[in-house]
């Protein structure tokens, strides 16, 4: 599950209500509803970062709704193993790798009750991913094939002649600030890294840094994330999400 | 579960070890536990409004006790086809609608090991939910029937003449302002909404709203919200929960 | 699970969704993701504190890991029937009342995928409970017997005198000052309390308070907390985590 629902209000809660009420036996487990309200890119960004750690066959609903009660489309997809369920506004666009197959959801077809304009999570997409996930409804009846789907750009890094220009995407708890920067996208060449008209060092691992040193290095999901061995990156630099990193490439002695 | 714990402290994972304890089959779903401290009428609304999206028969735990280490009562109460654990303390009011049937926890027949007079989610609550829920336990051998129950009053929106007068009851993450009014209390007349000195607008969507526009709707718990399109309307109107909101018939044109 | 990866980010789901991978049928408990990030004392104290109230067998997770990435080990515990997965770095000392085993987590013999330097609570910390908990994982396969362990010095409330100096350790949401007073150290002579130049009564229960007043009583944890009653103890008394608490014997007339 993953949406801006937050912790504080009763709403995911409700939803898993919902779903139990259609499929008892479900394991629900909280990717998170913390997602900035309404920020489809980061939640985007993060689902297409984290499913493949999920048991194939995994069933992931995101809600994260800004065109709630409008004409958007409510979506089921299977790709890469996995299956989602969604609003058709761009927020599944980096699973969408080809071969995919996308259904928009039936709601009549899906014997949903759907009584509010506001909370699809609870009404539509809570519900059709607990009959999915519990195997009671076969993929291919969830609703027709559809096709083409929403898409917002999901920023990328790009190399720019010597110098991959990435922009931070998240920030998390500990300050780190996780690129855009790909794993694929680096080379073998010595890259030093420019962020707030600062240059950093890239690193294997924290334990390279000095205590209260900032570094680049490659994050536990195949981008590079800026960190700050024993604090916080984000305040020690005063980055945060949005901003640009560059990495240039080093001239090698030779 | 419904609590005022908070998320921080370990004390709602204490509790649910103290539940699979004695019931390790348990499906255990959060509704919130970031009441704010002691809330009995925030935690009583939205009890309220949610339980009906649980499966029947579901056992609803709700802790937010300030009372805890008085002599108030530990209640198990069944109620429209659902079980309700909780202190005696109002916290129930919006649920008890007859026929209803209170009893109260017998921790000896319940074989309760109460070790603090602080902590009785982990100590009386949980434990008695657990059981209840597991079905090890019949409901009418959690302890004798009582009655009557402590009230709290529940505030509720008035027609006074032209106008219906009702209270922010709750403001949500994303800044929605959700109110008492009732969809059973409007009726087929135009009305427009008056708070915090502007006048707004009844729409049916969010979708009728321009970016950054206030208006109210009814919401997905059938009370009337207030809310921003892409916006945050709290912080846009100033208003918080405990504001007056006013709904006013319109001379409609004829 | 005890961790201090916040639930704002993504990283408990992953760890989650790794560890159902491996053992599907899991139940998952959160005790706490909102540990002070990389507090070990913190998390020692509430581990301490908390597991016994899980069922026996019960295997504890703990990532609070600021050496990930370097050569510290990463253990698997049995101790007091309940087993304990966390790095070798003192974070288990509250728990290793001998006799205890304690193991190394050997990645080979668990089949680990170990995919990044940054994050071991979902490429070998999750992975290992997970199979330990799904009994696929006799406890005595998961490494080599290792010992001894890094310890931190928990700080423990001492006897100077007539005065036991104790430290609050934790503040919970309620205000609550958690010290390391234990009642194993309080006699039956009576005590006043002493903290930010304030002297405080010792009480059996809130309800001895009046409405605002702050005092001294035995916690759910067995150790001894300053409470306000309807009221926040650390904001009224401009107290924290880290402060010194003084329980002094006060001579009884006869």
């Amino acid at each position: 599950l993953l949406t801006d629902f937050g912790l504080r209000d009763p709403y995911v809660g409700i939803m898993k209500g919902a779903m139990l009420r259609r499929a008892p036996a479900l394991t629900l487990v909280d990717l998170s509803h913390e997602v900035a309200a309404q920020d489809l890119s980061e939640a985007a960004f993060w689902l297409a970062r984290s499913h493949a750690w999920f048991a194939p066959g995994t069933v992931h609903l995101v809600v994260v709704d800004p065109g709630v009660g409008t004409e958007r489309r409510a979506l089921a997809v299977c790709a890469r193993g996995h299956y989602f369920v969604a609003p058709d506004n761009g927020v599944l666009e980096g699973v969408l790798a080809r071969p995919y197959e996308a259904r928009q959801l039936d709601e009549t077809a899906l014997e949903l009750n759907v009584q509010s304009r506001t909370f699809h999570g609870r009404d539509i997409f809570g519900p059709a991913a607990a009959l999915l996930a519990s195997s009671s409804l076969p993929f291919a009846r969830v609703g027709p094939v559809c096709d083409p789907l929403e898409r917002r750009r999901l920023p990328s890094a790009e190399w720019q002649g010597e110098t991959l220009v990435a922009t931070v995407v998240s920030v998390d708890r500990f300050g780190n600030l996780i690129t855009n920067a790909e794993r694929s996208q680096l080379d073998s060449s010595d890259l030093c890294v420019e962020l707030a008209g600062r240059s950093l060092p890239m690193v294997a691992t924290y334990a390279e840094l000095a205590p209260g040193e900032c570094g680049a290095l490659l994050g536990s999901f195949d981008t590079v994330e800026v960190a700050c061995r024993e604090g916080n990156a984000s305040a020690m630099l005063g980055v945060g999400r949005g901003s640009e990193v560059r990495f240039k490439r080093v001239a090698s002695p030779s």
